[in-house]
């Protein structure tokens, strides 16, 4: 229960997946996964994803270069694809450009966009351009393929999985927030080699992503304190603001790592194997109940509270 | 040539095209039509587009219902699919809030958004919601597919052919701009038993929109002054503001109706039959040359500034 009565994101999203169902067979998955899958005409399986980007809530003109911002905007909105071991191909961009904008601002962020695009082999195709009292938006929409042997949504985690996370988690801040890449090959891979049954990226923080997995598959994830991989950078902050690197590391958001859930022996291969050059590690187990808990060393269990980013407005 | 150094929309697009070039075999269209066209893996072709409706710039919270504006930012999306006689199937929202911002206006204009959908046969399968420290704005994109005999570009309008509209123009701020419906059953019908040569929806003002159909095909689009189809509400705003009705019609925008360019044989047919009861109106010629010119009724031409809606930034 929300003690405020300000408009939450998770309770808005539950309003729009209960308001707008989709009665519409085409509709494969709608609301409230990482991306929308439809069949078209011909058979051909759509996954389609969008995300905004704005100005003081996602990044600050003057404090990044607008090449990474662009750059960014692409890479986020892509990771939504890899979410699904999808294959992305074509996005659209609306950019909102506040009066008086220096246009060798709006061409790097493009320049930026463009870039990324090429390197994920994805063909920029259209947008809109318009005006805003507001801050500099850009809205990048993707519309990607399925592969075989399919989409893989957040729902599906069952008793007796394996939790597990590619790369290492926290203080995305540092730097890798501008500088990843969508872990797309990697998805692929894992999609063909070891058919996860649930998955989701890494966007709002484990704390909270994880908590996507549980609901959806209506099951309890437990994650083994110790077995998280926390990351360099969010050692390096925790030694600057004082708090647990483990907490950046269940947090922080931004890492754009893939969350998944296999069978156990198939989980013990992919870390012993990784994917694509990318280490796995088995950070936990699925169970029958709900919610998310950590267990620490010795044993002991906790609720872990969804402390990664939420929207409130 | 632009007097001032601001950013300008049309230049803006122009750079996209130049330097965007998708060297990508599966995009049919890319930057610079009212939609782009993409061949899917399967063989499958979509439609792409998206608009963004920020409040301030083109609607104003408090001076109406957030229904109505959820309704528009879907039609006006949709528009685009119908100037190319495509066929509209998923949507996609991104809704930016402001903080504070009322729940049941949000939910209002979601309601708007979902009634539209399902009066044009589309399914909302997705999107993202996020804080803003600007104004609201959603910005809808719209997945469609190509119907048969193929998409109608803005580029193919030839010497000799006649020029078309659908209904009537101008005064749409008097009330149309909220309740138009996209002409989408009329593209489709016009495209199957007319084959248009060059379409686009009449978003930004007849004076803009005839520019850029003459811009895509390389040719003069000639308007005969007396032809353009008048809608009662130019008249009506002419009447209050002390300007002609005709430059109403010219240069309103937001008629969200169809402009495209036929043999003269078929003009003359398509505007004895009209389009599922939808008037159309012969209002001109294709000539060589460039640019759009007005002809008054004893003959004399002006050239036609486009004075219809451009983002300066």
């Amino acid at each position: 229960m929300k003690t405020d009565a300000r408009l939450h994101e998770a309770d808005l999203i539950a309003w729009l997946a209960r308001t707008l169902p989709a009665r519409d067979e085409s509709v494969l998955v709608g609301i409230g996964d990482d991306a929308a899958v439809v069949e078209a005409s011909g058979g051909g399986r759509l996954i389609l994803t969008n995300d905004c980007l704005i100005d003081g809530i996602h990044f600050r003109l003057g404090e990044t270069s607008p090449r990474l911002i662009g750059r960014k905007a692409v890479m986020r909105a892509v990771s939504d694809i890899a979410a699904m071991a999808g294959r992305p191909r074509w996005i659209l961009a609306a950019l909102c450009l506040p009066r008086g904008v220096d246009g060798q601002t709006v061409k790097a962020l493009c320049l930026g966009m463009r870039a990324a695009c090429r390197t994920l082999g994805v063909a920029w195709v259209g947008g809109d351009l318009s005006r805003t009292s507001g801050p500099l938006a850009a809205v990048v929409t993707v519309i990607g393929e399925v592969l075989a042997p399919g989409a893989v949504r957040r729902a599906g985690a069952a008793p007796g999985d394996a939790v597990c996370v590619t790369g290492r988690l926290g203080g995305s801040i540092l730097g890798r927030q501008f500088r990843f890449r969508p872990r797309l090959a990697e998805a692929q891979r894992l999609a063909r080699r070891f058919r996860p049954h649930a998955m989701t990226d890494l966007s709002d923080g484990l704390s909270t992503d994880a908590r996507h997995l549980a609901d959806a598959g209506g099951v309890r994830l437990v994650l083994h304190e110790r077995a998280i991989p926390v990351s360099a950078a969010a050692r390096r902050l925790g030694r600057l603001d004082g708090r647990p690197a483990l907490a950046h590391a269940l947090n922080d958001g931004e890492d754009y790592e893939l969350l998944f859930t296999l069978a156990p022996r198939d989980a013990a291969r992919a870390a012993a194997e990784g994917l694509c050059g990318t280490a796995v590690t088995v950070i936990g187990c699925v169970e029958e109940g709900r919610g998310v808990v950590i267990a620490s060393p010795d044993g002991r269990r906790r609720e872990l509270a969804p402390e990664g980013y939420e929207h409130v407005f």
